[in-house]
């Protein structure tokens, strides 16, 4: 007889996602994390960008994003946060002519994936968004692509798994085994690796908060001159640009370099928002895997199940990694959409 | 009877500077402060550079200036904090023509003063300074322009005046006549206008910390396409990057316009800077005048003492200003030094 059904390593938003729908099963959980949501999930701006160039002919994840996506209103309903979910659209803009061909080929990738998107002259997108620079010369409207306000969807899983009567221990798993649990669930984001025995790393990323009037009205996803930038407006007033990516370990530090740059690109095609407030400036730690796909299904230890590894997706797949990996859990099968991302499949031996 | 001899509103560096003085001489003092160290003082970075092109032609704060710059080492020991005055001098440097035109003219103004000042060609200036980007085209070395970390002074002068027995009252002062003391001393920087009915207004300044290796050994002023910033290296691995000016009044959020401004000027001159750490970004309100020289004196209120409007000068001015402020106290009569500074020169009724 073991203390809980199910015990899990993590309550960043997939951790709790995965509590709250097995709770809703019937199961008993109890999470472990010395400081819940004080990794990737409330650093991230919470994008939901189902196709992306670095996803390009990686079908199967596309495929589960998209369907992640579609689970989102529910999703932001159920918890009762249905304002915290904006579903205004994206607009991307560039700057040069390379950015503009770049904007090109976007525009292909949402078209072959049958999702909505537009050209937009300079001047159409300006009445978009007043604030754009003349400096962007061309742009699209991605009316599909949305956004969340993680944190607030961090406190609402939160609440909504205490409502439910999950259990929360204050420390870190370090170790399988001194678990007491039928099954544990790892969904540690960067700090998986250890657990698993599998190839998780964390990729850095730098986001800067600004705080001013929410005056844009679209998630904003710049070109400038080679470089990206994204802009995330909320409700509340924040604004969210990020992000940087490289590799430097579990070291959370922002960097000068890093605030410069994605405040250079962003005021290059919003220059207004050089009087918005400072507010933040936050490091947080992508899971990244060998092919940038999530591990989510059993492991050799039959006692863990891994539900890890969402690189840049984690917010967009929550729903429904908890959806499959509560159906893994519950039947004991394998659900098809799941097997792509056999947390095995880069074991050589 | 009253309660103390002398009131002091303020705990900023000059308010702390005068308290430790009167005490030295034999007085009882009571300093009144919401927050001690929550203003200007611990936002400086520190400079100690007695001559500025915005003083020219205003000699008497450049003698008071030079006279307190040759009280700073004296004033360090004093406090126990000899290290935290470091007297490594400045290094100005100049990108374009326009850029190193203005270091000639700051050459000629510190050859003026009699102050040692070298010109330095670009190869010489990097030579000093490894870190120095090919942009820079032209240097200065003012070996006599020196800094001292603000905090640990702040810190230092907290620590001697409780020592010696101020006495600290946790609340602002809002009306001299509620002040139960012999004498008051307004001290309060940005926010002594109201107190002495004098033209004291807050000038915004945003500064931004980094972390980093203590590699700089000079602080480095930069003159970038007619744009000012400087970098103020500490030993402990701080490193102070201003300073904007401009007018919000008492708005102390920093912006995202003002942190590009400071990051992208510095990291022009001195690139590998982009990877040290990101610690903080300030907003201070230096105390202007309408002369951008300080109030210091008696005032039209018999029981009320003007020790404020340092504008950009606080921290350099403030061992004289407790000395001069002392001996106007103890001796009741107005030191030659002080005359130019009577804090009621603009009253023009």
């Amino acid at each position: 007889m073991t203390a809980t059904d199910i015990a899990i390593a993590g309550a960043g938003i997939i951790g709790l996602s995965i509590a709250r729908e097995l709770t809703a099963r019937g199961m008993t959980v109890t999470v472990h994390d010395p400081e819940p949501g004080s990794g990737a999930s409330t650093v991230a701006a919470g994008m939901l960008a189902p196709v992306t160039e670095s996803q390009f002919g990686e079908e199967p994840l596309s495929r589960l994003s998209l369907a992640s996506a579609k689970l989102w209103p529910e999703f932001a309903a159920g918890l009762g946060i249905t304002d915290a979910y904006r579903d205004t659209g994206t607009i991307f803009v560039g700057v040069d002519a390379a950015d503009a061909a770049e904007l090109d080929r976007q525009l292909k990738l949402y078209r072959d994936y049958g999702l909505a998107c537009q050209p937009l002259s300079a001047a159409e997108a300006r009445q978009h968004i007043p604030l754009l620079s003349p400096s962007v010369s061309k742009g699209l409207l991605a009316a599909t692509d949305h956004q969340v306000d993680t944190r607030r969807v961090h406190a609402a899983l939160l609440e909504a798994c205490r409502a439910a009567g999950v259990n929360f221990v204050p420390r870190r798993v370090t170790d399988p085994s001194t678990v007491d649990a039928g099954l544990l669930v790892v969904a540690a984001g960067s700090w998986s690796a250890k657990l698993l025995g599998l190839p998780v790393r964390p990729v850095r990323g730098q986001v800067v908060r600004l705080r001013g009037p929410d005056e844009l009205g679209y998630t904003v996803r710049a070109r400038v001159r080679g470089r990206t930038v994204y802009v995330v407006p909320r409700a509340s007033g924040e604004v969210v640009i990020g992000a940087t990516q490289d590799d430097r370990g579990f070291d959370t530090a922002a960097t000068a370099g890093d605030t410069n740059a994605l405040l250079r690109d962003t005021l290059e095609v919003l220059p207004e928002l050089a009087e918005y407030e400072l507010a933040e400036v936050n490091v947080g730690l992508r899971p990244g895997t060998p092919d940038n796909a999530p591990l989510l299904g059993r492991t050799a230890d039959p006692r863990v199940v891994a539900a890890t590894g969402h690189f840049r997706q984690g917010i967009l797949l929550a729903p429904i990694t908890a959806a499959l990996i509560g159906d893994l859990i519950a039947t004991g099968t394998v659900p098809e959409a799941l097997k792509p991302f056999d947390p095995l499949r880069f074991d050589a031996s």
